[in-house]
């Protein structure tokens, strides 16, 4: 049985700013990362966040970013390893308070925007994330990208790593992402994106930019909340690959 | 065996600021009420105060306050019962991984400042904060001083509260606090304070502003740590009570 | 010729959240109320409404809320006089730039929210409001509501003082709004404030929730862009004060 | 006459959060660095920094910084040149009407920390700085490092630069300061950094840690006020200037 998870951030409004559409995302993903009001987010929205992702069975993570609403969490900052790891274990605990004050439990966890990839290209951020995770609790499933120091990490300190892929993002030689400063970096067309995703899941291979074929771990595909048009899209992924017989799942 | 806690705030500092003498007064205390990053406090700060604590064998508690760093959680703001559950939910949940993090685990819960008195007088706001504790953890002290909705509520929920009275403040014959704004709110005499703090422990009374007798529930007194004159008075306070035999140690 | 002028809160987005049809309300409005980076708004969004309001040839006022971005400034804080003073200061100082680097002006004050009704409210609150504005520029011009301490206070400081009435909230026999309490404070039906507006305009008076006439000095008109109705709502009251010969045109 | 100014960064405290000697400091300098509450201060510190400025017949000028108030602005963040242009202007506007508000005057900007070093050494940045200046206020003298990109774009730009020098830091053969990371960057000896600020002044050069000579523009010299020992030191100089005859004034 092939099995994959469908994951989208969530959470990310703020007092009365209000980013996302995530009642109507939910009931089309298996995984939540939601934000725990650094980047984005707030307690109120936790709250709010958890109990809509609860009644939706979709399993709950955390998301936890820079402290930078203004930039979204999106721009580096140069924070040190040790700051890392302790915004990573305060938010990792700020959400795992709000997932046990309502009876259910926090299940991933994956580093949002600029942290996100200061983790996956730096082994020390990398380490200082995946520490905190083990610290706080080693039974969190973490998210990453195969081929990052992130996943690396945290497969050498005995984590269950789920190996995330991209649907609209285009993959080079490497197996990396194509820079978004490059104009392929984005697949537009709904039709491509859904054979990037069929064919990572079904062969292990995504068909690069320069038209070969790369190897390519997708255990969790990132799907998008914030328009209709991701809705949309969101809405036919899941429903081709149901079609295909792939069970869409959350793994635990 | 009269057993006596003494407790003080913690881990204020911010970022490149630093207030209070953490270093000094933690071999002088038996619980430090940790600041969560609201009020006061950040996710590097109280990664320190925790260690620190840790190593003097001071109990741990959270020190939830609103998010007001400019007015440092001591001005009150008009925020609803949710938001107050809320927030308190936040902040143990983020010091609950701090500890959790560090091997060792957090005792007790504090609210501060206006916090505090927001859930000393108003029920709905002592239930907002009462019901976080409980749906968080259960097993965590709450501290709150007798005759208030905090301690009423706590101890309706089925918390262990612990009884919370000032060596440096007076009281009034309901055997509430002399408000700040009254000239003989403060005691400044050291001597004054601690036949205060004797009489409370020792008798259950307190001798008011009136000179009669109030009752007084005295089981963790709050010492300060802000100012060369508190460490010694907090020394005093510790070594006098030793001398008469009375054990000072944190509650379970 | 009877002048009136149209204002509306503008410039409230902060960092990747938007709030607000800022591009579309401008055309129908004279007066922008711009946030100024402490209850919304924040120095990119300044810069760029500014420029949006310049090229409309909208008259350009400093917002100056209360520091709370997440209550959006709305909710009461317990700010002493000289802390309202200084906040009002700074915003109006902060946007007093912006105005100037893009070689315009700025023209207007209006206190937002929790501000605007501690201001109307509370003397000394008014007192700080207007010493500020004093002191920054006193030929600004300051926005409030007639009856209130902020306008009283404005016009003995020799202000220039411009009236604000509001289209869609009731008015009580004082002449002061409804309550947002009460299920009579809000006007939903556009007839019935429209013809609010007209009378207000033309007769000086308003019909109040008892049936009766008050007094009410209108001469600037609040209107809301936060959604398409109270845009198409904008829109109408704009033509319809047109074709009866008012002109819309801000004080200077 | 040779005149050189002394400035120090002041203002820096925030809420209840103390930090520096101000009113210690003031006696000795002619330039007040004020913080504009990103980095440091807040409104009512600048209100109260700006009134003793003025009492001790102080200079005022605008210390912008990145809003990183965790990292006292001394991080570099990705910042766009935009929103550095942004947020030079808004801090300086808050400032000037500080300044106004007392019936004085704002007389320099010098950037902040990271945006500092940012401003220095990336063209585009100090564009912005420079453009930010310009258009609030072209009469505002700018302070830069000679060789920078800071104060090349601003002489180019019209502004009147004023170069400044520092007593504790060593130089390396091309003017430059020693970075921070190496061992020998800091002058902890008075005599040795007396000996240095003297030879600015007077032959416009520095020796240079390699003992050869490099050319060096000593216009103002930035002194601390951080701790007893930076005091002591602060009079040390200016005692020991004014004893050789040189006038210890800000440039206007």
């Amino acid at each position: 049985m092939t099995q994959i998870d469908l994951n989208c951030d969530l959470g990310e409004s703020f007092g009365h700013y209000v980013i996302g559409y995530d009642e109507q995302v939910l009931p089309l993903i298996t995984s939540a990362n939601v934000a725990c009001g650094f980047h984005a987010g707030d307690f109120s929205v936790m709250h709010q966040t958890v109990e809509r992702a609860r009644k939706n069975g979709v399993a709950i993570g955390a998301h936890p970013g820079l402290p930078d609403l203004k930039g979204f969490g999106r721009r580096e900052m140069k924070v040190s390893p040790t700051e890392v790891y302790d915004m990573v274990v305060y938010q990792i605990g700020a959400l795992q308070a709000m997932t046990a004050a309502q009876g259910t439990r926090m299940n991933h966890v994956k580093p949002h925007g600029a942290l996100y990839h200061m983790a996956s290209d730096q082994q020390k951020i990398a380490e200082a994330v995946v520490q905190a995770v083990v610290d706080v609790n080693p039974d969190l499933l973490l998210f990453g990208m195969d081929g990052t120091f992130l996943t690396e990490v945290g497969e050498k300190a005995g984590l269950h790593v789920i190996y995330e892929a991209y649907a609209d993002r285009t993959y080079q030689t490497d197996g990396s992402l194509t820079p978004r400063s490059r104009p392929d970096a984005l697949i537009t067309d709904s039709d491509q994106a859904l054979a990037q995703v069929l064919e990572m899941i079904q062969y292990g291979t995504v068909t690069t930019t320069t038209r070969e074929k790369a190897k390519v771990r997708a255990e969790t595909i990132c799907v998008h909340g914030d328009g209709t048009a991701a809705l949309a899209f969101a809405e036919t992924i899941r429903r081709e690959l149901q079609d295909r017989g792939i069970t869409i799942k959350a793994w635990q």
